[in-house]
């Protein structure tokens, strides 16, 4: 079976090459019976990134929904690569990989300590209140760092 | 510090007292570090067993979401008896423990194998689409065993 | 049936009763489709202030697991009074509302601005690695306000 | 930016391909604020679906972590195509993508009525109990229906 690559253009090791950071501590609700913080605990971890990165741009997600935008999920990958426990302080380190058209593509770190925790890359469409793909607002389409 | 009571009348110890049961086997993402279900997952397991309830008696709540009423939880009590684990099969049993004008109360039970392991209470008011408190539909102020 | 009171002696509608406060602000995840904050996603509100007032006094949840106590969660009670909604920025109030043997009750005031948007109470034992209940550390058992 | 393949090897969009399915009701709580099943609620039905296929080869994980092996989650993958609703029924197709060493690799279809709502991928390590990798059982090497 196939390795997977330890390093991605989307998601890569090295926090140097994110602009946002964002830290969140481990809620024992979000622990499993391993020991350690559930998979699928780590999405929201992503979620609440992103909303606080909207926020400290100026655009709050709460605002872009009540003027009639969702920014829709369309993908996510998670690597994890070392496990997170209860009480952790995590950094979630945040880019935007990609942005045109209707749809963006952002890249994520997470460190505990000096550690990296996970990579992972979520894929966004922004749709109107129909349900219908709309032209990302022009402050997020100029953000894509490294368009493709 | 007061004891609890191991019975109360609206969600009594004894199984026969309860006119509907479900089942619902625990998921890996439901427990926490202490290796036993998270004390939150037990509220998911009560709405499931409450949708399928509505949908047993003919009456699926979706259909009366979109009829535009919404049972909204006015509160939740919880009593801990016995912990559950990963992939146990748990037999949630319900019962209507009271019903008049706009709010409902509904008594629970949860057992594993022949072990009680939670008692549950939760109240809810029939709300229209503005919010409003709304008198609830005839078959369910019916179905209150003792209404008091 | 009955109204239940609007005030208890273990979770007073007044913040002023309250020693300790926590801030949240509500995710995404922890909404549901009538728009609010679904009513399970309370609990791990509780749990997270719980855990940041222990920290506060000098004894992080994490040190008392790891030296072999856990606070098992025995009862919850929530009363749910106004929506709360995703970005609210919620404040958790807590107080230790009794403390005696193995076991403790704490109550909650949930506010969004001025508004109380929940009260809630937990029970909860200590208990030793084998499960078996044990004396509350005596830290604990000075800090119930009214004991009884 | 690039669009995605709407069809991989490991989790096709073909339901033939596939040679498990289990059965998943939506649950209230696993909504959010757009109406729809929140993204992070997918891995939970992976993983339910994960603990069926297993317990149908006669393999439950229960007893495979008794046995003390842990089949940890290392990455996951999910492409939302079309949103699942409350109390929509969702047909989760899995099979086993590739398996070797001490690594699997899982593909899931999710379906509701005819139409595809998701497609996704896990990946595996069976970790012995001090978190150490640990050979694949003969029995799961022996399912991947295209290793490579």
């Amino acid at each position: 079976m196939r390795e997977r690559p330890t390093d991605t253009p989307d998601a890569p090791l090295d926090a140097s090459a994110y602009g946002f950071v964002h830290h969140i501590r481990v809620r024992f609700a979000e622990t499993d019976a391993m020991g350690v913080v559930h998979h699928a605990s780590y999405l929201p971890y992503l979620e609440e990134t992103r909303v606080a990165f909207l926020r400290e741009l100026g655009h709050p997600y709460a605002s872009i929904r009540a003027d009639g935008t969702d920014f829709a999920v369309i993908s996510v990958g998670v690597r994890y690569i070392a496990p997170l426990r209860f009480d952790d302080q995590v950094a979630v380190h945040l880019r935007v990989a990609a942005a045109s058209g209707a749809r963006f593509r952002l890249g994520y770190l997470l460190t505990c300590g000096e550690a990296a925790a996970a990579t992972a890359v979520t894929e966004h469409a922004a749709l109107d209140r129909s349900g219908r793909p709309q032209r990302l607002p022009a402050w997020l389409r100029a953000m894509a760092a490294t368009p493709r």
